[in-house]
């Protein structure tokens, strides 16, 4: 089962648990560098030990490959 | 006039804003090292080209001198 939730169908979140904000951080711009490799990027909720990261395309106010693509490089990171 | 809101009193917002995501992400890693540097850690809210930040301290569900601090920190990072 992915670990990725479809939020009103037009909307890919997952959260990220860590022990510490500078863990979570340094998640957040592992993200970052994915997200400018895509071109496509998610928005990052950060707090301590914490992060969602959800994924949507503006354009068409949804979902398009873009956002699965994304979603799969993250997930590769391993976390 | 402060640039921070005050949500129902017990939460300090400031919303920034950046020409991409790029500069967006370099604004939360200053940040993160001000929490770092102070132990007390807002919540961080990155998008394209926008970064919220909320402070509040969780131990009294409200504002403590810490979150004045930070805030003014963030303040002098000049954006």
């Amino acid at each position: 089962k992915s670990k990725w939730t479809v939020v009103e169908e037009k909307l890919l979140r997952r959260e990220f648990t860590f022990p510490d904000f500078v863990t979570a951080l340094a998640f957040v711009n592992k993200v970052g560098a994915i997200a400018e490799e895509e071109g496509h990027h998610p928005d990052l909720h950060l707090s301590y030990g914490k992060v969602v990261v959800e994924l949507w395309t503006h354009a068409i106010q949804g979902l398009s490959e873009n956002d699965f693509i994304v979603a799969a490089k993250i997930d590769a990171l391993g976390f």
